[in-house]
C-alpha cells in the first residue's frame, strides 16, 4: 500500500477542550492520507524525573500546567450533523522518552503513595527501559481524541459521548475510531498518546509521549449507531463513559444489545443472550472525571449477523 | 505426563453454600489427580428451552431451584488456616448441550427484555450452535469455586473472599486458581461449569452445563500473598469482590500494589508505575450479589522482579 500523506498538522494548534466555538486550526478530505503531531499530556514540559513532597510543588517544580493539548480543531469536509466520523489509525510515532507519575492521593492506589514523582523513563529498540531488569514493549495508543459537542465545550481530561480522554487501550495502530458529528466539519482534535498503558490506567497516567499519528478519516453518513465504536480488526466495541462503572458497564451491554436487535433478524433476547455469551465487558479508564468502559465482541459474529463497518487501511 | 486419576467425586454429594459447618464429604490429597463431575446451575432439570411471561413462571415451569449446587465440601489433607489452596485445572469436560437465559429485570440489560426464557443450545465439534449461522468455540471455565468461610456459612451465588462465584472467564483449563484455607481441610467445593462465557456474564448466564474437571490441589504453607489469585501462565491476576465495581477494581490495584512493594524491591512509587503501565484491571462478573474484578500483571514481569508461584501442572 503506497501512502500519500498530503497534510501534516503541527502540534503548535492545539486546544484544551473540544468545543463547537473554536475557529479551525485545519482542514482535512475524507480519504486523505494526514499525520498528526501532537504534545503529551504535560505540553512537552516534563523531560526528567521530579520528585516533591506534594503534588502542588511537583507542579511547580515542573512547570506542568493542567489541561492536555490537543492538536486541531480539525475542520472534516462534508462533515454533517448525524455522520459518524471514521478514524483510521495506521502508525504511531513517539519521542525516545516518555514519563509517568505517582501522586499521593490520586490514582486506584493513591492512599499508599508518599511522595509526589514524575519519572521519565528512555524508550529503545521498541520498549520502554522500566528499571529493576524489566523492558515493557510498546503498545501505542491515543489517550484522548475527540469532536466538538453540540452546544458546549468539553475540557480535554474528560471522556463523555464526544470522545475525549478515553483512555482506551484499543484505540492503537491499525484500528478504526468512530466518533460523532455533532457540528459541520466535526472539529475534531487528538493528543494525550501513550507508548504503554494498561486497561484503566489505574496509577493515572500510562507512559507519556510527544509523538504523531498517520490516519485517514471517513464518513458515515447520518447513522444511528452507537457512538464512540472502536473497531480493531478482531472486536467491534461500544465505549461508554458514566459516572461509575457500573453504569458504564450497564450502558455499554444496554447499547450493544439495542443495536443488535435493531439491525439485526436476532431479537432482544437472542442479542442478550448472543452478548452474555461472548461479549466482554472491559474497563478503559477509572481515574478520569468520569469511568469508561467498553463492550468488545467479536467481528466475526457481528458479521455473521449482519453487522459491518468499512474498511479504510486501503 | 501421565495422569493416573486416583478418586472420581461424584456430584451427587454437594452443598449449596460454603460452609465451616458442614461434614466433608470427600478427602484428597495434595499432588493426586482428581476428577470431580457437577451439576449445572439448576442442578441439571433445566434440558429443554421454556419460554414465560414472568420469572416466577419460568422458574415454576422449568422446576429450577435457587442455589447452585457445589460438589464437595473436600477435605484436603494438610491443609491449614493461613495456607493458600492451589487448584490446577488440567481439563473441563461436559454435555452436548448447555443452557442460557434472559429475563425481565435482570441483567445488565434487564430493562430491556419482555419475556423470560430458558433457551437450550447443543453442543457440537469443540462449539455451540447458537442459531443463526453462529458457532461460538468453547471457553470452559468453573464459574463457582470456594472454600469455607471462618466463621460464616456463604451461599453458593455469592462471591467473596473465600472464592464462590467469582464468575471469572480466567477459571479455565491449564490454570491456577490460589484460594485461602481459613479452617482445617479447607473445605472446597465447586461447580456452575460454563462453556462459553463472557466477561461479566452481563445477561446472567454463561451456557451453563453439566460436566467435570480434572485438577490437582496443592498447598503453599503459611502464605501472606492476596487472595483469591488466578495464575493462567501468561498473566497473574488478583480477584476482588466488593458492593460495586469502582471498589472491587480499586482494591484488586492496592492488592498487587502492596504485594510487590513487599515481596520485591521495588518501592510503592515503583509498584503504582509499573502497575499503570502494564497492569488490566478487568471485570469478571457485573450481576452477581457482588461485582468481581481483578488485576491482570504479566506473569513474565513479575518474574523478573521476583514474585513466582508454583508449577502444579506436571
Amino acid at each position: 500500500m503506497t501512502r500519500n500523506i498530503v497534510q501534516t498538522l503541527t502540534s503548535d494548534k492545539h486546544a484544551k477542550e473540544f468545543s463547537p466555538f473554536l475557529e479551525p486550526a485545519y482542514q482535512v478530505k475524507p480519504g486523505e492520507w494526514i499525520r498528526i503531531e501532537t504534545l503529551c499530556a504535560s505540553s512537552g514540559v516534563i523531560k526528567e524525573t521530579v520528585r516533591a513532597a506534594t503534588n502542588d510543588e511537583l507542579h511547580a517544580k515542573t512547570g506542568w500546567v493542567h489541561g492536555m493539548p490537543m492538536t486541531g480543531p480539525i475542520y472534516v469536509e462534508g462533515a454533517e450533523p448525524g455522520d459518524a466520523l471514521a478514524i483510521y489509525i495506521d502508525e504511531i510515532t513517539m519521542d525516545d522518552y516518555g514519563w509517568t507519575v505517582a501522586q499521593p492521593g490520586r490514582g486506584a492506589a493513591g492512599e499508599l503513595i508518599e511522595e509526589a514523582e514524575v519519572r521519565v523513563l528512555p524508550i529503545c529498540d521498541g520498549a520502554v527501559e522500566f528499571g529493576f531488569g524489566v523492558n515493557l514493549p510498546l503498545r501505542p495508543m491515543i489517550g484522548a481524541i475527540g469532536t466538538a459537542p453540540l452546544d458546549q465545550a468539553i475540557g480535554s481530561g474528560i471522556p463523555e459521548a464526544h470522545g475525549g480522554n478515553l483512555d482506551c487501550t484499543l484505540i492503537r495502530p491499525k484500528a478504526t475510531l468512530y466518533l460523532p458529528v455533532n457540528v459541520a466539519g466535526a472539529l475534531l482534535g487528538m493528543g494525550d498518546l501513550h507508548a504503554v498503558m494498561g486497561d484503566g490506567e489505574v496509577g493515572m497516567a500510562g507512559l507519556e509521549v510527544n509523538g504523531g499519528v498517520v490516519a485517514k478519516l471517513g464518513l458515515i453518513k447520518q447513522t444511528t449507531m452507537p457512538l464512540p465504536v472502536i473497531d480493531t480488526g478482531e472486536t467491534i466495541s461500544v465505549i461508554v463513559s458514566a459516572p461509575d462503572l457500573d453504569e458504564a458497564a450497564r450502558r455499554s451491554v444496554q447499547d450493544i444489545v439495542k443495536w443488535i436487535a435493531a439491525e439485526t433478524e436476532l431479537g432482544i433476547n437472542d442479542a442478550n443472550m448472543l452478548v452474555s455469551l461472548v461479549g466482554d465487558v472491559r474497563i478503559c479508564q477509572i481515574v478520569d472525571p468520569l469511568m469508561t468502559c467498553r463492550l468488545d465482541m467479536p467481528k466475526s459474529v457481528l458479521a455473521t449477523i449482519g453487522i459491518t463497518l468499512p474498511d479504510l487501511s486501503g
